[in-house]
């Protein structure tokens, strides 16, 4: 596929994105049935169902060779085999959709070949669009987001979830630890792809979570790679696209030196 | 005074706000000089003192009876002795300004002998305006709030530091602990004020700081009040609104328990 390919494949995908957008926006004022998973912080709704459904059936119809990765599953039993698969979350932010109806995200990227085509993060209640495609750059809505720069980690204000300082029995709590008490500040909004958009965008300096899945990060390594931001296991090594791990995104420079900081000194230890 | 007088007293102040905030709005397109105070995380701007003084020189005019307490100072040694103050954060944020331009606020208000009369807290980049006059409900922009209703702990979102977790030295950090690991959720937004209107209006259902100083909660109280929210030191003691301490807001009963299950254990033991 060349790359005009990509951008209709880009276009198609903002306008279902949008339709989707719509639809939650829709069932905010109904009430929501709600069904906890694993935990109460792990909501999945009705309407993350549905959006999965509607984008499936999207991409069933127009591009059927392509294979679908979702919270709820994944298309076909072969979709390592395909070239092409969407990795979509419908509801990034499960919790603040039902609790707060407020800082939720669509996320829908699009890998060929294990590289990163396409990607879009939609902050529905804000209706922005994060959008990139590779090689073209990383856009907020009509604006090009510029390059990141490094940061000192004393200046960096990093996106975190404060459980990730209590799990005692997990070795890199107390990294976690060392790492909140060393930068200037930490912020927590619920969602990990509005998180990684904001690092991409250069509003959050970086973003670590210990335990994401494909369709958390898919869409923002597309927006990051295209600024120039890192991105890697917490422990810096390479992430597989396919498969759930820590994951922490930041400004270069930063990046490296959080993880030669505070990561390899806990490795050693 | 009676109650058309606050009234009076509500707009101007509304009006000021709007002002200040386009003063603010127009510096973010500027450079912004910082100096660090006592911490990086505690930033104080050119900014922050230019409003401080516009607001002062507008009380000055309009009220010379009454007091002014601010971050950068209070207005004469004999303010106590006043029976009207205003208590004021000309930027409730001020890394988040600077950082992200950004999830910052101006937080105005009024009390008379002690008593929470008229509060304001502007979300300045969102446009969004908590607003309350004793007595007269809180609103949201045109919105009236609605009266808060309980939550149980494990449904809980709360806004809270993650800094807060780490201080080891405090015997409070461990309460901290407990009660993340039980809420639903955690948030953090880097603006006490705005927090504290997020639970107000609903969006969070309490927040917490261990440190906070009068012009970072004195606007909220009112609002809270109007909307029937509890509020209290981390202790369950009363607040004193001239005094730094602990904070801690939230929906009714949820609050209360709260305190019983975490609070008061820490302080048996």
């Amino acid at each position: 596929m060349n790359e005009l390919d990509w951008l209709k494949i880009k276009q198609m995908a903002i306008m279902w994105v949008k339709e989707a957008s719509n639809q939650l926006k829709a069932s905010l004022v109904e009430t929501i049935r709600v069904e906890t998973k694993s935990s109460p912080d792990d909501l999945v709704t009705e309407m993350d169902r549905k959006i999965e459904q509607y984008f499936l059936r999207k991409i069933q119809a127009h591009f059927p060779n392509h294979a679908f990765l979702g919270e709820e599953g994944i298309s076909g039993e072969e979709y390592k085999n395909r070239d092409t698969i969407w990795i979509i979350d419908p509801i990034d932010g499960t919790t603040n959709f039902v609790h707060q109806q407020y800082n939720f995200a669509i996320s829908v990227a699009v890998y060929h070949k294990g590289e990163g085509k396409v990607g879009l993060i939609y902050d529905v209640m804000n209706d922005d669009l994060y959008h990139a495609m590779a090689g073209d750059g990383a856009y907020k809505n009509d604006d090009r987001l510029e390059r990141l720069t490094p940061v000192d980690i004393d200046k960096a204000i990093i996106g975190l979830n404060a459980r990730w300082l209590l799990y005692k029995k997990k070795a890199n709590h107390l990294t976690m630890i060392e790492l909140v008490d060393k930068v200037r500040g930490v912020r927590s909004y619920g969602s990990a792809a509005l998180e990684m958009a904001y690092v991409a965008s250069g509003r959050l300096d970086g973003y670590v979570s210990l335990k994401l899945s494909p369709w958390d990060f898919a869409a923002a390594l597309v927006l990051l790679k295209e600024v120039g931001g890192c991105y890697s296991t917490f422990y810096g090594e390479s992430l597989a696209i396919l498969k759930s791990s820590s994951v922490f995104v930041g400004r270069p420079q930063f990046h490296q030196k959080v993880i030669q900081k505070f990561v390899h000194k806990e490795l050693k230890s």
